[in-house]
């Protein structure tokens, strides 16, 4: 206990590896001016945005009305995943006691640099155009940047709390970049199906932070074990960012489907599948404790489950009842996972995943891929009509002739890309990270904004005058041996 | 105090009441299971969200343009209201100091149940195929779900901290149920209109809650009034859920309205309702007070008062200044409400009404409802329009020769038809809720999150390791007995 | 301390300045009834949103379908704006330890009363009918009427803590006006684009704040240091209202841009903008303090400045790269502001800025113009093509033959009109405020809650029976004497 006393008087003496001052700004500035160069090489307004060529492009294609922009259809849908990027994700994410700073905090700066970073990648990978050697950017790429971020904001729940911010922005970095590859090849190459991105975001994202967390493994994080949970307001806290995930899921979901009926479509099936979702899991959550009490962690994540699982098949026709088998079984799944499978996880495989995100991202994120290969295999043009299973698939060029069973396989197999990439980036990217001087936390400093925060005095509550006087006086005095008076009295 | 000494020791003596580990999954799961057979028997998708149908439905209608499509009027609104009810709704409820778990807990979980139900009630009673004996679902029948379910979660406002979840499941069902069969009534049978529900939704959810609070009367509450309060950073989370109801309130009045000028005036019309009875609420809240001071829990509801009772008329042609007058009145009558009407209910009519839905629903609802019926007779077709008044008062087939009069008539009959399901139908089902199997809290238990929550420790803050080591320094000895000795020394 | 004891115990003694049970009812009532009566005589429905007016409205314009409305084009962005008013505005306001209600609660209330005298104002001044004498409104006017408020919610950020809410709404009543004034000069007879209102909003709003708050220069405003911060979940709040600030500041300069491509551009320069500034932002927060910790007020605030400084040229054609060079550098200069400019201005130019806001609205808005006026200026036919540059600058009608320098030189000249409204304009209102009579606290009593809302028990936590037994035992003796004796047992 000597050693902690010390550290309550000074907090740089053992824990000054945690200092940034000079990293922090080193990468956030090298990297925004590469930002800088990058976009001015690379980057313009597409003929939707463009104002020229916005006047042109309703010249050629005979649009009289601006309402055809690809912003109306887009922009609602487009707020609501930025909502769940940054108040989502970010909030979620503040359901420590000691680490809502460093959670919605940092959450913000890696999505932000993100977001500009996948800007170029997708960019280079999708929509290069070969002439000009410009990428022109419109409301869909604002939304598909978004959605890149998200894979490492995925993996970041993995490690919240035991990862310095310059880490966080590797982790980004190679995140990113690797999600571009993946996304290449599972959308591209093989031409899947993955609007809300179960295989792309979710598995590949799961995978990812679990791969970097194994190799990050800390035999002695017991020793921050006491910070390592929530208190009361800090969980409603998280509600906030659970609930706002769980609304505008729908519009994560369909923001990039097709116009019309596929935007309406996907909404209603992921809707229904997450309402289905929460009631399964607020049964398993009640039933796996001995005493029938609820449990904020699943209430606050397992209900998100549902959305991840249709994150490729909400798309297609998977029918209204369809949905809500996924969501009820995503719900018992996800927090089957919560309850067993985390802390078994944690024990025998080495492996220690702060938000749960197996639960939440990686397995239904998988189940979700495997879902859609079903479901496409099983497509019809009985069911989606001739014109609307070529759009549905986009079967035309050279994939035209491809058949649904075909087009199912693709799908299956794009899931094991994901997996794969999640995999084996994340383990090499973990190695990346474990160089010793990305000024990551001491095992007994895990889960505490004290590291990398400048925090406000301790108490909470700052009643009137009089206290703060008596709190004054107690200052003075030596506060711990005072304390243990007290007791001894 | 012996008796409490003992809970603080064992929650589970006398408390076992409050077990639902075997109720609330049940209840859970045959719901659940329940959704999946009736959706799988009942519920397809429209024909602007079935990828054949869209295209058919386009190739029939001439329509060139995917923005036709239902979803881009309705999307933005949807999302609005899907806020309102999950986190408005939701965060409103987490005033009480030990209680904002099931607030917003609750709130989700009753939501997500009610919105299936609702779809399938709804569908029978509104839009049951007679040929093919099916329900078909679109952006439109999901805000009239979550519409649905608004019904409900007013009532839980009345019950707030006094039942049990299984209980909340069952409010649920039935006031679902009911609210599809008043609503049958209202617009179809009376062929009332009421877009923003101060009719169908409000003054019902506001009679329902009162009703079944009063069935439930707790002459015994004052055993947990040391629970029945907020504390500083319960009321600033009430205060999320009372500014995005708020906000978002011309969208809930405006997300069923007709297409074109109907939404646009309905936004403005409730925009400045709202706006007016901001200022009265503050006004009458400083009077209500010796000291002048202001009280979070006015500024939360009253403000909200205005949205109610615009409900029905925001669609007419009410004039800026009309919907001025109503947010003026509103704002005085919701305050004076809270300040002396609910305190009267409890003491006199034995009515326990934990978040004051009298002041915020019911009242402001009948009132809408009156003053929908007076704009409604006032309709002519000088102010409309021909083609205005039809569309707007849905004047056409067998409703052609309806005279303005009668609508008004009729309208003000629906309200009084939404009061009477809402008494009646809440009588009953509170007699069902007190059945003693349901596990609902003893009356020293209530608005204690405790009852059905693993709650985090204590500790608001939980400051480095000094303070830490103390802590488990004290569990290992009887605190009860240091604290008393502190006094005594 | 004797003074402070008997605050404690008697909050009316000397405070008893702060009793507004008189004038802010009076305040409320007076210019409420005025709105009535003033929007009873002057505001009608436009032609979009009058059930007549449209019908006909299409029929002239030959528009077939209702999503023509601009309803639709603006709506999503609408609600957007508003969020921001309310919430963003209104939560990140929310940072200090005992201030959280005034800073929300009094945001909500100046909001709602100033958009409906916005509404008037800027009526009388851009859109009064000469004929009918009537100002017809419709969704834009309900975006220009929240932006209108946003000027004095920002000199509200100045005054944080330190004002009556009579004060406030003075403020609010001159500033909405001063607002109009200004924006008729800059708008229409310079003829400026100002879509996001760099100028017209950040920079007026700014230096309006920033010239109340150095009349109101209180010296003894350090008696209140206690509560002059923020404890660690109020700055988690004010997270909320910074992020939500943050997500939907593109909708905030798009709101009120060209159809099309103009919406859609500005969209994504301002995301840009904004994403790059939270980079430096992170990069100097660090850099700024000793021990490299981040601090959360530079992040809730710092982060922002892009937006600001966009609202003007976002809706030109300044590229994706000179986006992002603009929030590079605004992230850089407005923490530098944070870090040693405002205590700077506290101790030599005897300027008390609570928010910041200088750092946030006057500094980047007044950067925001110049850079507006020189993309401006550069702006050619070659880049906008012929019809885009008359359509973004609004070069038409007798402005037609303004060459881009011209216009350059005119938004230059706009700044310097905002910055002389407000410095002049709130000197003025300064002055005002400094009569007796509007309930401003003492400097004693300064950041304090206390002195305006009714507020709950101080323990943020109520743990079990147990303790509130000890609790009420504790009222019962002198508190302040059993704690001392605590001390010196």
């Amino acid at each position: 206990m000597g050693n902690c006393c010390e550290r309550a008087g000074n907090f740089f003496g053992p824990q000054n590896n945690t200092y940034i001052r000079v990293s922090l700004p080193a990468v956030c500035f090298v990297w925004q001016i590469a930002m800088v160069i990058l976009f001015g090489v690379f980057i313009r307004y597409d003929e939707e945005s463009d104002e020229k060529g916005w006047h042109e492009f309703k010249k050629s294609h005979n649009i009289t009305s601006n309402i055809e922009n690809d912003f109306y259809f887009r922009y609602p849908s487009f707020q609501d995943v930025h909502v769940m990027i940054f108040v989502g994700f970010g909030f979620l994410m503040t359901f420590l006691k000691r680490y809502s700073f460093g959670g919605v905090g940092f959450n913000f700066l890696i999505a932000a640099f993100g977001l500009q970073w996948a800007l170029l990648m997708q960019g280079w990978f999708h929509s290069l155009d070969p002439v000009t050697g410009k990428i022109t950017i419109g409301i869909e790429s604002l939304i598909n940047a978004d959605f890149c971020c998200a894979g490492s904001l995925i993996a970041y729940g993995a490690l919240l709390g035991k990862v310095s911010p310059v880490q966080l922005m590797i982790v980004t970095l190679f995140g990113v970049t690797l999600f571009a590859v993946e996304e290449y090849i599972i959308l591209d190459l093989f031409h899947c199906r993955d609007a809300g991105g179960s295989m792309v975001i979710h598995t590949f994202g799961g995978y990812y932070g679990l791969a970097i967390s194994w190799v990050l493994y800390r035999p002695n994080l017991n020793l921050s074990k006491r910070l390592n949970g929530s208190v009361y307001h800090s969980d409603l806290f998280a509600m906030i960012g659970a609930l706002f995930l769980w609304m505008f899921w729908p519009s994560f979901n369909s923001a990039i489907t097709n116009h019309g009926a596929g935007q309406h479509r996907t909404v209603i099936n992921t809707y229904l599948s997450l309402a289905a979702c929460v009631l399964t899991t607020f049964a398993i959550s009640s039933m796996g404790q001995k005493k029938g009490k609820l449990d904020m962690v699943h209430i606050q994540n397992a209900s998100l489950a549902a959305g991840v699982a249709m994150g490729t098949s909400a798309e297609f026709m998977i029918t209204p009842y369809g949905s809500i088998i996924v969501g009820f079984c995503c719900g018992i799944i996800s927090t089957f996972g919560y309850l067993y499978v985390t802390p078994f996880l944690e024990k025998r495989l080495k492996l220690q995943d702060t938000c749960g995100i197996h639960n939440l991202h990686a397995v239904p994120g998988m189940l979700g891929g495997f879902v859609g290969a079903i479901v496409a295999a099983a497509a019809t043009e009985e069911v989606y009509g001739k014109e609307g299973l070529v759009e549905t698939f986009g079967l035309s060029g050279k994939f035209e002739n491809r058949s649904m069973s075909t087009q199912g396989a693709y799908q299956a197999a794009g899931t094991c890309v994901a997996i794969a990439f999640g995999l084996v980036g994340g383990v090499c990217v973990g190695f990346i990270l474990r160089f010793p001087l990305w000024g990551d936390p001491a095992d007994d400093f895990c889960f505490d904004d004290e590291a990398y925060w400048e925090l406000p005095e301790d108490e909470e509550t700052i009643p009137p005058v009089l206290e703060y006087n008596n709190h004054m006086i107690n200052k003075h005095q030596d506060t711990h041996e005072s304390q243990f008076s007290l007791e001894e009295s």
